[in-house]
């Protein structure tokens, strides 16, 4: 930033600047691609690790699981029919960000329980609301909340559990409108992300770029939207 | 080192020293012990590759490779049978230490082409050197020098192959004496060091270390000894 340093700052200074400028473009130059990848060919658990999750890559997979019955059944239809009846933690923002600075606040999404078809109705429009509603509680979710789904898909991907040698820490169910943003933040899990439906879009930075990513110290609130609720 | 930044060291500039002694530290904690394990069981190359190729950890396997022949017949007189009649290359410097530092000179070994006999008479001290021999190319001389020996290994290790996704660039054979020592460097190599008889030290830096390794700049010079050398 202009004027950052002030006059005083010594040569050597600007010289770990200069060395903080190169390092992400050294980083990009010596092993990360501009684009992401889309794989199609079958990896083993062991290439798998070594080529990706080791290097810190990320990559786009296809058709790694094209013989979950999710992909044919989940139907906003079948999902109401299936789980329309139970009450769900659902986050809810004014403007689809979740975990967000706004001013100098750290505005974390109110956890709103419905009814599961009540927030279908918002997801459909068949109810309008200003605010932004997602389902994307990351305690395992899918199976604490939603295990009627879980014959849908793989409790785990097996080559994935094999590479990491574990069994996933969580499995999250996410549903949401497309104004629902999930905000920068990193994250020390290792990330398969299996779209059954519609699209998700990825900003990634590679931990290189540390040195340009602003952290901060915030109170957290938590936004409650009153105008949503009924007076009972 | 004391004064070396001088009086009008800016506070920002104090702060990444900070930084940077206190990242080696860090690094420890996170995931570095202290020292280095021995592995006795059997790993997957996933396994292996996850848990100590990708991370960088140094690990000692034993018995790893009890099956090969050399184990029992690497003696000196079986090596000087086999091979003694060879010209092979060895580096000959005047203290042990090849590839070091000198006053303000990076001084190279000499690499003296001599009959494998007469390096082995070195070493048994049948003859008196006041210089340190030491085979220890890196070049694959295991398979371009010593093929007569090749019988008794393995050419690859099919596990670290397996792991790493290919081939040994480099199969080495190193025969010394416990004054030969090679010095401070880094390699971009994966290494598995077999050792057959004997034993080998090592001292490693984790990466972390990178702030208080000195690098410089030297003009490279090529010692030959010639004290050793006959007048014909």
């Amino acid at each position: 930033m202009a004027g950052a340093g002030g006059e005083g700052e010594a040569p050597a200074l600007r010289a770990v600047r200069r060395c903080l400028v190169a390092f992400p473009a050294e980083a990009r130059e010596l092993g990360l691609t501009e684009s992401v990848p889309y794989l199609d060919s079958h990896l083993s658990p062991l290439e798998f690790y070594r080529e990706w999750v080791c290097p810190n890559k990320p990559c786009i997979i296809r058709n790694a699981f094209s013989h979950w019955p999710a992909l044919k059944k989940w139907t906003l239809t079948y999902l109401r029919k299936v789980a329309g009846s139970k009450m769900v933690s659902v986050a809810v923002t004014p403007n689809g960000y979740a975990d967000a600075v706004y001013q100098d606040r750290f505005v974390m999404p109110e956890e709103r329980h419905m009814l599961f078809s009540n927030f279908l109705d918002i997801v459909e429009k068949k109810v309008i609301s200003p605010s932004v509603f997602y389902v994307q509680k990351q305690c395992s979710n899918l199976t604490e909340e939603f295990p009627e789904l879980l014959g849908d898909v793989e409790p785990e991907v097996p080559w994935m559990s094999e590479a990491l040698g574990k069994k996933p820490d969580a499995v999250n169910f996410w549903l949401g409108e497309s104004a629902a943003v999930t905000s920068l933040h990193k994250d020390h899990y290792e990330n398969l992300y299996c779209v059954i439906s519609g699209e998700k879009h990825f900003l990634l930075h590679p931990p290189s770029d540390r040195p340009f990513i602003p952290y901060g110290t915030y109170f957290r609130v938590c936004v409650c939207i009153c105008v949503e609720r009924r007076s009972d």
